[in-house]
């Protein structure tokens, strides 16, 4: 064991304490080609532990969690199986409340108001939990490595490059910005993904009001300074430009005089309607507020290129015409696209050409082991009733005969439904109650010992599959998969012995865990001026005040700490007495 | 008057109304070598005026402001005359209360709660003020113009230059940090004099910590990174070691377990105490604080060399060794230096070699006309009695008799007293009362029918003059200073005609204006664990909770808005109740 001197020290500030014996290390010398690998050797170091108590069952299997977002830190704040370690790497040292992110463009809200220290939410639990600040660079899933790199730049030692390797990966990176190739977007455009983004857009509206000011500027060149264009229509997009109005309304046209006039905010939408995954009544009521508010509202108007004074749109409704609108300052907030290393992995697994992470129902990666994916860069691939129509139709047929009886096929209903979560929905879109209904629509199933043969069945089921959706890219769903999946590892032990899972219809048993199932809790729209246009479960309808923000943080976030609510209540208060800051800072 | 399109559109964009008919205008186009001049015609244009009443009277004189730090915003805060149109140009858009910045370094206090913005600060004045955000580049006081550069970088237009012409010009720029060349100081060492500079630090601790938390790397090297060394013994190194210390200890550690052991705070003074402009009391309380903090204060060690990662020093008591120390972040805080187009200006009114620009007693730059300068890069050359001792002899002398009896003397003693406070101060170290007591040392005085002839007059007054020190540079100074000269602006009608300054001993009549007299209002040292070392006017030393800065941001400080005393009074709260926040955000 000599001669691993290096390891040791590495190995020694990796963990706490020296248990992970089959860890590689790559130590890369700032900046340079020099390449020290030091492979562990299987020979297990010497720790205290009771006579009689295998090395081996001692050992805790090592969960590395890539990702401090929605999903990643629900996944951290609800693991409580103290039989692993987890090591966290991401680029953000902090957990963000995206929701409030709109908010902290125009200082309505303060950035560090709606984050949290990552470690201040993973310290006092009893799972043993490291961070590391850096970024991913690749996934190698065959041999569970991580590469990463550090993200600090600073006087030290350049960026630093380690590997890390996992029993378990949890895959919560999240998403991209999507510019759909369109040229000039990356260059010349704002976007609203992280809160650093917010603070720049926050200094960039100061930039531009102080420009116009400038005593060189000609009148054109304030319009077109003053000209903040928006694209996408979506509830980012939306709050955006209802934040900006309020702040130059309420706050900037005191400090700005003469400029009122000038202001002009665009909201572009390729689609004919903003919000267009609300309720068309909040649609209806969303534009029209912004009609009456002044802010432009252009639909049918796809953004084909941007320079850096200028927004080239396609009028969709025009015949398509392209125009070009002079603008000061752009946010693009159209639609989300994939991380380069998760299109990496994801052409190594097998599912290049993806929007984002395919999985199962558990949010197992499909086509690697022990690798989950949750949020915004993973999506569920349900299985389809009629892939299994077969098997599900054998396993239901108990003695073999070739034909159901209702009691075989009510003895497995449960297992169906909750397996295949679509039949539900369909039954729902029906107005049907369960699925002996179904049944009923082609086989004569009122008598009790009517039988069905798997042509019926296939019948019957054909139509199901045409409910099943993607969920929606939302924060929500992100911390649900979170929750869920620090539960199945909480249980994970119980739940290897004794499955809770639906019937294996292609296999043998049960599945260990029940599939993973969204619970929607409703959705908001900030529309300016204290109105929140909410979408409630029930298709509730609802436009009040916007301290609604504040109920959805205790009703469907768990995830917001009560220092977040209690600074972002503050920082309501302070903007209420004193407005808000237009100071030019970071 | 046609053809002057351009120019009328830029004045008007200037002014709200265009009645500056003599400004010249320069419109640098973005990036290139096109300058377009329009220079003013002389002829006026119309303004609807009442008739009768002429066209210049009608005129206000144009105050250009450079700055809006203490010295600038205490200007414009007083300035009350409604008779004149002021410009304020600034890099920043806002005042800083300074003081604070230490606490901003740690999150103690937050950024956005220790500025205000200055067009919050001159909205709803009498007197018509505008702002420009840019730098200065160039002072011509030959033509009374100033040479401007916008300072804002987006995807508008590059920066913008543009003149601006004056009739009264306040220098109000404050200072630059002064490196004394030591090599590697600016590439490698954080500043703080600026707000950015605090937010900077603020991240740069969290790098250090995020860095020595990463699994590569060596106990060795984390030791290095934790290294924090402060260069400066006054009071901001003093206080941000200080800080930084009570963020450690309170807030990192619970965070960053097993660092506590490898943080190192290291504060480096040349000089063989810290603190040295303050009482004994406090700097050995200081002192000892620290010890017992176990703060490394290390005095008698010059910087002498800064590479990125090690800190070379001259141990003045061991001989000049010269010895590396390896360090993770460095603060450099040792002086002020002056900034290089204020340099260039000194060169062109003949002050060259000067380390700040020299006024007179009340303010006016020397060697040029129409120039004030306050704050930081200004220092008074108070006039020597001893290079006016003729003249005022001969003013004394009423009768022209060559001798100055008691009763002419008494008569020009308050006049002396106000034009050179070193006779004041003089009088205070002899413990005399008054100057008559001065003269008793030279010539029996004690019969009111003595006389005393140039001779005795001299030689009582000869050493009067050591008594001169220049002001320090403080916010304190600054601020009174522009109190003073905005008094002075408001008064300038009035005292025109009625002069209420001392007698011109070299001239005829009285000055317009009193001279400028500093009022010592005390000084603070916050030496972290909420102790703060205060010394008052009267050699009042105080040990005490650091809500003192409250008080004195009340009683020393009329600068500071309810707005800013709230939010820091909240920020205190805060912290209070939820600790410092380590996310890593600007």
């Amino acid at each position: 064991m000599r001669g691993f001197a290096l390891f040791d020290r590495v190995s020694k500030a990796f963990h706490d304490y020296p248990k992970a014996s089959k860890m590689l290390v790559v130590v890369a010398v700032s900046g340079g080609g020099y390449v020290a690998y030091a492979e562990a050797n299987s020979e297990p170091k010497l720790i205290s532990s009771a006579p009689g108590i295998d090395q081996g069952e001692n050992k805790k299997k090592k969960i590395v969690v890539l990702g401090t977002g929605w999903a990643g830190t629900s996944f951290l704040r609800n693991l409580k199986n103290p039989n692993y370690e987890v090591q966290v790497i991401s680029p953000r040292n902090y957990f963000a409340f995206t929701p409030l992110l709109p908010s902290v463009t125009c200082g309505t809200v303060e950035a560090r108001s709606i984050v949290e220290p990552i470690r201040n939410i993973v310290r006092k639990k009893n799972v043993d939990v490291q961070f590391s600040e850096a970024a991913c660079l690749k996934i190698d899933a065959q041999n569970k490595k991580i590469y990463c790199r550090s993200n600090l730049e600073n006087n030290l030692n350049g960026q630093e490059e380690f590997v890390v390797d996992y029993d378990y990966l949890i895959v919560a990176v999240g998403a991209n910005v999507n510019t759909f190739n369109t040229p000039g977007v990356m260059e010349n455009c704002h976007f609203l993904k992280e809160v650093e983004d917010a603070q720049k857009i926050r200094k960039t509206v100061i930039d531009c009001f102080e420009r116009a000011s400038l005593p060189t500027v000609s009148d054109e060149e304030k319009k077109r300074i003053l000209h903040f264009a928006v694209v996408g229509g979506g509830p980012t997009g939306v709050e955006f430009a209802a934040e900006l109005h309020d702040y130059v309304n309420e706050d900037l046209v005191k400090l700005y005089p003469g400029v009122k006039e000038l202001v002009k905010i665009t909201l572009l939408e390729a689609g004919d309607h903003i919000l267009n995954m609300f309720d068309k009544r909040i649609t209806a009521f969303a534009e029209e507020k912004f009609q009456r508010d002044g802010i432009d509202l252009k639909t049918g108007s796809m953004v084909v290129k941007v320079t850096d004074k200028e927004i080239f749109t396609k009028e969709l409704k025009n015949g398509g015409e392209v125009s070009a609108m002079p603008y000061g300052m752009a946010l693009w907030s159209t639609g989300i696209g994939t991380r380069p290393f998760i299109k990496d992995f994801m052409a190594q697994v097998g599912q290049a050409n993806r929007r984002a992470l395919a999985t199962d129902e558990w949010l197992r990666v499909e086509g690697c082991d022990k690798v989950y994916a949750i949020g915004d860069c993973a999506t569920i691939n349900q299985r389809k009733v009629m892939e299994d129509i077969a098997s599900i139709f054998r396993k239901a047929d108990k003695d073999n005969s070739g034909t159901l009886t209702i009691k075989e096929y009510q003895e497995v209903i449960k297992d169906i439904c909750e397996r295949y979560p679509q039949v539900e929905l369909y039954l729902k879109s029906k107005q049907m109650k369960n699925m002996v209904d179904l049944l009923k629509e082609t086989a004569d199933v009122s008598k009790g010992n009517a039988e069905l043969n798997i042509e019926h069945f296939k019948t019957a089921l054909s139509k199901v599959d045409s409910q099943m959706k993607n969920l929606p890219a939302t924060g929500q769903v992100a911390a649900q998969q979170g929750v869920y999946l620090a539960k199945c590892f909480n249980r994970m032990e119980k739940c290897e012995k004794s499955p809770e899972g639906p019937l294996r219809f292609r296999g043998e048993g049960r599945h260990r865990f029940h599939p993973f199932r969204y619970k929607h809790l409703g959705q908001f729209a900030p529309l300016g001026g204290e109105q929140t246009a909410a979408q409630l479960p029930g298709d509730w309808v609802s436009i009040g005040h916007s301290s609604q923000w504040l109920w959805y943080s205790v009703y469907a976030s768990k995830q917001v700490s009560w220092r977040n609510r209690a600074l972002v209540v503050s920082d309501w208060g302070r903007r209420f007495i004193f407005g808000r800051d237009s100071s030019h800072l970071n």
